[in-house]
Order: C-alpha cells, then structure tokens, then sequence
C-alpha cells in the first residue's frame, strides 16, 4: 500500500468536515487511485508546525480562510514543490497572480473548485470548456447567503431584515453577514471565474459590485409584477475588446436558466457560440459540502480524472420499484364508484393521497394522486380498475415525482 | 511544431461540423496544448481507408452512429493502441462492456462526452464526482426532441401531433422520430449514465422505457391543475441494495431542478449525501453542440485539462458597460412629471421601453423600463431626475436581464 499524504492547514469547520471526510472515503479512493490518502498532520492556531507538515506532505489543503497567513503558507507549499488544494476565495481573488505564477513555477498543480459555487464543478467546467470554445460571458449566484434573503422576501413577504435574520437562524448568513449582503464576497468569486474564463488579470479590487442591503419588498413586488425574478447576479464578459467584471442586483426575465434558483442555491451560467449556454447549480457552501468538493480536488491531484469506467461491480438490476402516481379515470358517474375504485386500491396496498371528481353524470373523470408505493402492486390495482364496468376509457397512469422535504 | 493527428471516421453533419471546428479552433488548441491538431484522414462511405487512416492518427474520432460498423472500427482503433472519441451512444448502450474492456486492455483513452446530454459535460462530473462521493441517484432529461415537443404542448395547448410537427419543421425531430418519441434514446442514455455512476453493467436492454406518443393535452392540463410540471425523465437509482434504471412521463413538482427545464434542453441532475445533489443543463445535441463536445474530449485526451489559469493575457477592463434597467420614482403627481423625465433621459440617449403609473396624487409612483443603455449616460440621467423638486425620494435603479432572441 503506497500512502498519499495530505498536510492539514486549519481545522474550523470545513477542515474537520474534511478530516471526517477523507477518513470515511479512504477505502474508495484507495480502490480509485491505488494510493490510500492519509493526513500527514494539521495545523491548527494552537498546534503543528508547519515546516514539518508542508516537508510530511505530498499535497496540502488549506482550509484556514483569510489573506495571512494563509498566503504565505500556501506560497511555502508550493515552494516546496507540494500541490495545494485550497477553498480561499479571499486569498485567490486578490493574490492570485502570485498564487498561479509560484505553482506554475514550481510545476505542481493548484486546485481551488471550492472557493467559487459550493459542490458546483464551475471551475473544472471552465478549465474543460475552454479547451474547445470561447467563452463570451459568465452569469451568477455565487453568494448563496443573499439568494436565500432574496427567495425568503419573495416567498413570504418579509422585509430584509427579517429575512436576514431567518438566515442567520438557519445558519446561512454569519453573525456579521458584511461581506455578503454588500455583494463583496460574490465580487471575489466573479474575480476567480473571471481570470479563469477570459484569461485576464482581474483582482476584487476591479469589480464593481453592489449589494441587497438596500432592496424592499416592494423592488420584489415590481419584479413579479414585470414577470421577473430579482436576483443578486454577478456577470463577467467580454465588451468592446476588453472585459466587464460587476455585481448587482438584477431582474431576470422568467425563462432565464437562473431565475428559477432559489434558496441558498448557486448557479453559473457560461455562454459561448459553440456550446450556447450550460447552466450548473447546486447548495452553496456549506461545511460538508466545501469539504467534498476539497476532496474532489485531492482526489483528482492523485491521479487524473478516468475516462472510461472502471472494470463493472455485481449489482443486481431492480425492476420492481416504488413511485407516486397519477391516476385518471374517465367514468360513468355510477353510486358507489369511488368506492368500488379505492376498495380494489386498498387491496393492493395503495394509498390515495388526493382525489378530484371533475363533471358529472356520463361525462364524470376521477384524477387522483397515490403515494409511493411499488410499481407491481399499483398497476396490479390499475388492471383491475380497468376492468371495473362503469368505465368509460382505460385509465391513464403517469408517475409523479414529489418533494420529499 | 509537434502535430496530435486524428483521424475521422464519418462525415455527416457530426462529423462535417466537427472538421471545420477543429480548423478553426487549431490555433488556441495548440496554444493550450503545445500540439497542432490535425486532420489525418477522412472515412465517409464512399472513400477513405481505415486501416490507413488508424495508422495515421494519434486518436481517432468515431461519427459514424449506429452499431456496425463503428463497433468494428471503433475496437479496431483501440487494439492499435489509438486513443478513441466517439459521441455514439448506440455503440455504447449496447456493447460498452466490450468497448470499455478494449480500452481498458489497450491502456488508451476512451472519451465520450458527446454521447449523453449534449453540450453539457455531464460525463466528466459523473467521473469527477464520483471520486468523492457516491451518488445516490441520477435524474435526467435527456432527450431534447421530447422535451422540445413537451414544452411546445404546455406552452402553446398544441396536440402532440401538431407540437411534433413542428419540432420536424425546425429540425428538433427527424422524418422517423421513432427512437426519440418511444423514449428508447432516452434508455440508451441512462444506460450509459447509470453504468458511469453506479459502476454495473447496465445494457439499454435492462433499462425500461416509456415514450410520450400517447400524452394528451388533458394530461398536461392536469399536470398545471397540480402545480405539476410533465416531462419525459430517466431515472437511474439505487434502490434496496440494487440498481434501477427506467425512463417514463413524469409529473415533477415545481421546485424539482428539472421542472423549469424547457424547449430542446437537456438536464441531469446527480444526487448524493455529500453534495445533495447538482444540476447541469444546457442545449442538447445539435451538430455544432455535438462537435464542440468531440472537440472537448479530443483535447482533453492531447492533454490533462489545466490545474490553474495559464499566464495572464492583456485584456483591458471595462468599467461602463451597456445594460437594460428598471428605474422607479416616487412623485408628487404635478402636471408634466412624466415630460420632464422623459426629456433627461432622452437628452442622455436613453430609450424607454415601458412606463406605468401607479397611485395617484401625492402618492404617485413612477415604474418603468429602459433599453439598453450606456450605464454612465443612463445613471446620469438619474442623477439629474434625482434633482427635480417634485420627487419624493431617491430614484431607484435595478439591473435588468432581458430575453435577447
């Protein structure tokens, strides 16, 4: 068994997720990559010597946030010929330059998929986009603290501030939630996709951006008016040779891929005349979900990605499965025909979650929706049903997919 | 200069736009990887060898669709130890074990993105993904004509007949739709997903399917009644220590990320505990989509795709970009409020689009949309509306996305 060692910088919130992580997914990367990842030490603000850890280490994490020390760390790393994987969007989006340049010099690689849109691969999708088109413009909701205000105000009809405060409650907005509702945090993240997209030099310090602390129920209320969405949206694209970087709020028209996603979700949209548009969303960052994506990048520093699947697992086709579904029944409006039509249901062990009588007499139709329950058992049901008499055509089933939250 | 030669097997309109795209993007390629890439040779039906072709070529791009004869070429290309894209999902759904096998033995590449999905790089975040995670489940639409005929049914009341129709008279579906519209592509694509994500052998004759030949307008009109959403979905998912994977109609509840997905687009969405789930969408396959996804894989098989941005390109920043915006004011309801806006941001070149009143007298309140518009002339606009005695409060001023087509 050949180790691969990872040094630990931090160990707060998504450096523990990491820890667990790593610690419960070993056997697979194992099998994956023939190398069985081990964490060579952790620095914490209180323990571990970073010279031991960076020299113990084949690949470090960075996970301590911030500008310092987190940027001379990660330049001693590098220098030191060691990969780095690290979510700092703060350190990337005002030092890249330094950052790209001392990994290039030291010909190791850099991944930082976590420090712009949570589990989103936006970053790898750019790296692979570019090769085979030309990016014209990039859209997002890189911040997901503000979406979740944003979504709140719109769904509820809270002001801000009560909205703000549900977010903090919940844990999606920090105790001091400046560098969010400004629209700062999310300037960082265009910052970071727009050097990786356009291949400019651009710093947080060159996009202009503004924030949602100013907006009102009533800004909404206009949106929904003009059938628009009101989202906090950064855009990064090429104008007149050069290169806008912005953040501000912004009215979506409705079929736009972005005004559909709500909560603390993040989206990209990246448009280029040979691809159109691809759209990627999913949670923003939470601890567990920075931490996979952290592992993601470790995983793909050991060995690159596969292209073809690995040799198959046993694992037995099931064809028998449970789903919600609709039920439509054209009938002739006989006493006791709902009666009859969920008796044979009951049988079957199907549950009614709705039913709807539309018309009446000859011209009568039952819509119902049943719970989950396994296919077999429900179309058993159906097959009696369609037998039943007063049936005027054979019943329509579609299957449902419901929220399970 | 070092060529990466490839060698094309089939010249459809796959394969056509492919050529050309790769001419045109030859530059940038080798910009990006060192290696000029370069035609080797051409396979059409009617000329072309492949056996001198595969000698020829450091790759070979496989666009001939069907089974026979790309799985003979295809295998043939692989046992001489040639690296292979092919955007065949036929060939995959059917005999991937045998393919993937030949790759495997052979110590080559085996790409294909283009297969399922279209532009969007589904294949490469199911690979990526997995590397940390362990997905649950996988839901896609991925069958554009279906979903294209779906939508034109909801959107507009038309009959299937008539929505496919229609999807034939703008190219969304062939003369013979049979493959799309009996949901049997949509099986070969979740085939090929679901044998990505879960790693067992799964054929397009092991995954269940139901077309959309026989949904009504009433069907969809139920689904609105319920707040549903009704599309064709494939589903691949564990269930119960096993392994399901089938295709059907499905209502969707209206939050599902695959619920607002309309006209020809595909989406998939990846589900698991670590990352809850992500979503990826764009358009799907057309010939310069297709070729562009080819186009990606090639690339990615010349080189590893990058860990970080390459040096930096002079690009300059813009700061004064062109937008549409919503401006909104509250006003004192004097006679000729309205001329005197509309004389500053006509004397600023500022073009409105929609103005409405609300309210009247005192409460009087101003909402209305303009063109796009130099930002600069159009914030000045406001600063000297801003001025005018009878405004009651500050102007108010959002971003506005609109639709451009």
């Amino acid at each position: 068994m050949t180790a691969f060692r990872v040094g630990l910088l931090g160990h707060g919130t998504v450096g523990s997720a990491f820890r667990s992580l790593l610690q419960e997914r070993a056997d697979e990367v194992e099998a994956t990559t023939g190398l069985r990842p081990e964490i060579a030490g952790v620095l914490t603000r209180s323990s571990g010597d970073l010279e031991e850890i960076v020299a113990a280490s084949d690949l470090v994490v960075e996970l301590i946030g911030g500008v310092e020390p987190a940027r001379d760390y990660v330049l001693r790393a590098l220098g030191s010929q060691k990969h780095v994987v690290t979510a700092n969007k703060a350190l990337l989006s005002k030092h890249g330059e330094e950052i790209y340049d001392a990994a290039r010099a030291a010909g190791v690689q850099l991944r930082f998929e976590a420090a712009v849109g949570g589990v989103v691969p936006v970053i790898r999708v750019i790296h692979e986009t570019l090769a085979a088109a030309h990016i014209d413009r990039v859209h997002g909701i890189v911040n997901g603290t503000t979406n979740f205000i944003l979504t709140e105000m719109e769904r509820t009809g809270v002001s801000y501030d009560e909205a703000l405060h549900e977010a903090q409650g919940l844990g999606y907005a920090e105790a001091d939630p400046t560098d969010d509702v400004t629209g700062r945090d999310a300037a960082a993240k265009m910052a970071i996709l727009a050097r990786l997209a356009f291949g400019a030099r651009v710093s947080v310090e060159d996009v202009s951006y503004e924030g949602i602390e100013n907006l009102t129920g009533q800004d909404i209320a206009h949106a929904r008016e003009l059938g628009l969405s009101l989202k906090l949206v950064g855009t990064a694209e090429r104008v007149d040779g050069g290169l806008s970087v912005r953040v501000h709020p912004t009215f979506l028209f409705g079929a736009h891929p972005l005004a559909s996603v709500n909560g603390s979700f993040n989206a990209v949209t990246i448009e280029s005349p040979a691809i159109t548009e691809v759209t990627l969303s999913g949670p923003g960052a939470g601890g567990s979900q920075t931490a996979s994506a952290v592992l993601g990048d470790v995983v793909s520093a050991m060995i690159p990605p596969a292209t073809l699947p690995p040799p198959p697992v046993d694992l037995p086709l099931v064809t028998d499965v449970e789903s919600a579904f609709y039920l439509h029944l054209e009938v002739a409006d006989t006493p006791g025909v709902l009666a009859q039509v969920a008796e044979i249901l009951g049988l079957q062990g199907v549950s009614v979650k709705s039913v709807v009588q539309h018309g009446l007499g000859a011209d009568a139709r039952l819509e119902m929706v049943v719970h989950r329950v396994l296919e077999s058992k429900f179309l058993a049901a159906v097959e009696l049903i369609g037998r039943l008499e007063f049936l005027r055509s054979r019943p329509r089933v579609i299957r449902v997919i419901e929220e399970t939250f």
